[in-house]
């Protein structure tokens, strides 16, 4: 893995699926070497042995973050669950920049945090300093940043969908409705009744009823850049697929607004941006579409309904949901080109 | 398969997926003979090779429709597509009852369907018989009737969720937004590159957009429940999965209407109906719940989002969506008890 | 649930897969009442709650195994795994008859039983009592047993292939291979990594490779059969699919056999047996053919390599497999026609 | 996609599985310029079109194979499908070197050809010249050739596991069994019912038996490499999945071997391949392993069966099993180090 002049990364959570595909890409990326993969509960294994799909990659063995030899690194990406993360991160070396795919640094408020997640925040400090990760939003505080916080998957492909939209005031930003359907990956890899095969598969079903955590998260964004403090519905399927996620947004306009005015909006948005991209007139985006890439599909469709509009927008969610993106910081925290090492284009079929 | 005292019924369109259904359900039905299977494509072929999973029943081989003798037939079920059913209906003898799957016999007004189906209905006199087989909503006139035009899958869905809250003027029937999800089968056998396993597979995709011909068909009922005249939102998905279909209605309350009230209506529509139950409060209805059965769970939710409510149903769009519903209506016209044949508990896993 | 005149039967064990199908299956079968249903881990649950497809089922709620009254039951049917079954089963009222889908009393000899499960079996006697319920084949001896022993989801395919050709002599029964392939409810419900959706999805994978317990089971009885003592390949793949199970087994003919005359073997050995079927030349058998059902399909082929032939056979594991059997067992028990309450036709799409 | 001192590739078949592949891997290969995609039936559409996910690149328009120009190409991909690959093959200019991942010329004999593929060969001075693209086995003839012919996807992971052994005369080629389960891409785009979701999905199927054309090519390496004609048996599965294919050699061990030995023999064949691996003792090959990648993993196992061994190999069919191995053929024939451009990481979960 030594590649001359390269940056030297650490990653917390190697045993995890977000950590797992971080590793994916890391290693193909040019001008990173993996130097600490930790993962406290297969301290001591190969990699190949908790991921035999990276069998054929040459990676140092997992260790106890404890253990870690941080002297030697530059970045750390955290694929930690929320809670442990905060915890070992509060304990890393100052020189160490630090990309969190958690949720313990993306909501700003300690009070809705803890009421969220049922706890308190314990470094605080460093929340403060916390860059919120959604990289075509934050590109110039996410450069100078030591921490910054991923957004989560449902979050990021919603946010590209209309924080545009929520700057441009054409949309009504009190009355949202997002339906959002997500692949069980979404879900981590947890042991969980509903996420073995024979239980999730041939079906779907609804979950996390008006209660999942990436709700506050979307209200925090969608408020500061509409400016108005909101509620929004939020209502998440587990899909029969291992990846990607599809999130539809009905919104009402307001302003005079019609649909092909917000496509202006969004078109505008991200025409400069590589990974994200306003699909042709009447092209449905569907997940196989970004599938295993770092793109992100967004159109615009007029309602049957007047004075309605229905946007949706696609990621693969440990791509740009997460590892992707988490690479894409690091691209730019590191004055790197934002695409180094993220062109793959999607696997289909 | 001669039985006693049975009826003695026939198929159309014994070839595709809910013909195939019709006569799996109808072989265990205690008082039905399968006299007919016509599948003109397919004439002279044992229905084995049609159906492999058929290979067990020992059924007549296919005819073609014109071929086939209905003069000791007493009802015919049609899973012919729609344009093809309203032709060959026409023709059939006056003593058959019919049962008709398609699309041609829903629509109550000639204009409408023209307007989506993009031809004249050559059976209007027929049409003006039909009856609007939703089971529940429509017995007597189902009793008596001569031609049951069966409900498509997804407005059995939607319908059995909407049209007790549309007649109370608790929601705001102007303002429907429905997310459908469905599994590949509601698109019938089609050899369509859409539903190849490799495509439809590990991925989902809307389809439809605002032209869905299922959007008329609710527009009417609920029309008509509520006395005005709608236009909705349907917004459908293709879901990697067989069978399924789940529903989730975003409403807006009126009347100072909750949540609750919302329960309480549906709970007294269906407490004596045996296929169609509201589930325990907080109950998220999966479509696994239901596969391969004729039954339809429904639930109703609160909204983050002030002055809103979720109702969410979910139905085998093979069974209660099509062949099942359309056995049921067959018990309903021939004075049997409403469940006979159709008790099959859900398959899971 | 109470019925007139019902047999009344207890199931221990009802939290996993076999248990739920069991359920399932009885529920519509028109001699049984459901009394018991024990799940000790989930005892004072209503059953929906564990298994919400049975929502729609009036069932008694779960109770710990010690905690049922048994007084009025008269069968039981034990969906619990080996090692648990022979503790609980060995302390049932004697009045019972015992329909066991555990591994426990299927091997005949203690000493394989502890070699294979790496324990002392601790109800010997029961074990000298118990008969191999694989129902085709041991009609009387089941019909009198108090305790049956239903044969694991492969050993059930694979002898229904092979039971026949290995009493026949037609072909060396010391060098089969046998490839099988099962989906995942093959190993129940257990929270195991490799089981969940995002890891079983999209791709296969061999598992026990040479040391799969159903091996000594197929031993046992093709030596039984046979008369000759071996050992045999049996190579089994977990494969992307909820049920179904397909075997091949890959044979060298003997005395101058070839394909035909093992088919009329086959053909012989089940013409009058309702649930086991030679498919006609040439169909390949397929999971798809028998899902949800209690049929077994077998065929047999030429091998391009000289002086061997091909069977395969394919059940539903659940099923035929496993609860479908139990029952079938039960009805030959209770001197009931063996097809009562199994006659649904296979579910497919 | 203009790169200085770039290699101008071609594609014929651009609108199939393995065209789609060959296009995402050349799009991120360093060395390598789209010149010219062709796919007849949809010329004149944006490739984005015919495959959405590739919506991200910038690739020229979809052209008749007639129609293109390859003045400015240095060299061509076929994937076409067998027939129609000869007959635009034979007439591309001579300046052009190719690769075929088509049956054409991947039989050496033509009466074998015309056996198999009910056709006369119409190109056999190409087939005289072509070079069996096993890149693994045939570096030197594939650096050299005009025209290469790349191996099945069967065939390669078979040739893989059982070349060298064949060579080491360690086992008996002429008792080879070998089981082979393929996700659905292995049948390409074709719309045939089977392919279909619906009936694709939940159920695994056996096909093509005892008459798969794999089958000839398999034999006539592996009687290349023993220096014995022989016929082997070969069955095919097709398993709920998309990508990847997994196969089961069970071979009976002469000379003395055992089946530590063959791992001897094939460790040494691949020490120094960088995409053909032997995996560590005990480890079972899955197709998720290698998902997505060039990867070929192989392992052998003892059989319980005395005198016999199994050797497993798995491969993505899409990539080793075409696109890749393709790409693998133009390193070599281009003097590229042989891993340009593929050394993604397998995709997983």
């Amino acid at each position: 893995m030594a590649k001359a002049g390269a940056i030297r990364i650490g990653v917390l959570g190697a045993s995890g699926y977000t950590g797992a595909d971080l590793i994916r890409l890391a290693a193909c990326h040019p001008e990173i070497e993996i130097g600490v993969l930790a993962a406290s509960s297969h301290a001591g294994k190969p990699l190949a042995e908790v991921f035999p799909h990276l069998t054929f990659l040459d990676a140092p063995e997992l260790v106890k973050a404890e253990d870690a030899d941080w002297s030697s690194c530059d970045a750390v990406f955290s694929g930690l669950p929320h809670g442990t993360a905060q915890d070992l991160i509060a304990q890393l070396p100052k020189h160490l920049r630090i990309i969190d795919m958690s949720a313990d640094f993306r909501l700003r408020d300690v009070e809705t945090y803890r009421r969220w997640y049922g706890r308190e925040h314990i470094a605080q400090d460093l929340l403060k300093q916390a860059v919120y990760g959604l990289s075509e939003h934050y590109v110039e505080q996410i450069a100078d940043a030591r921490l910054v916080a991923c957004p989560g998957c449902y979050p990021t492909a919603v946010l590209m969908a209309l924080l545009p939209l929520a700057k441009s005031k054409l949309i009504e930003v009190k009355d949202l409705i997002i339906d959002a359907k997500s692949g069980t990956t979404g879900a981590g890899r947890s042991l969980k009744q509903n996420l073995l095969f024979a239980e999730a598969g041939e079906g779907l079903s609804p979950y996390s009823f008006a209660s999942h955590r990436h709700a506050p998260e979307m209200e925090q964004e969608i408020g500061l850049a509409s400016g108005e403090e909101i509620v929004l519905n939020f209502t998440p399927y587990l899909i029969p697929m291992s990846r990607g996620e599809l999130v539809t947004c009905y919104v009402r306009l307001k302003n005079g607004a019609s649909a092909g005015d917000l496509r202006a909006v969004i078109e505008a948005a991200y025409r400069e941006k590589p990974f994200v991209r306003l699909a042709a007139p009447g092209v449905l985006p569907a997940t196989q579409m970004v599938r295993g890439s770092n793109y992100c599909l967004i159109n615009v469709f007029e309602d049957r309904v007047p004075g309605r509009a229905i946007v949706i927008a696609t990621i693969d969610n440990l791509v740009k949901g997460s590892a992707g993106q988490a690479l894409q910081n690091f691209n730019l925290m590191f004055g790197l080109p934002e695409t180094t090492g993220l062109q793959q284009l999607p696997l289909f079929p």
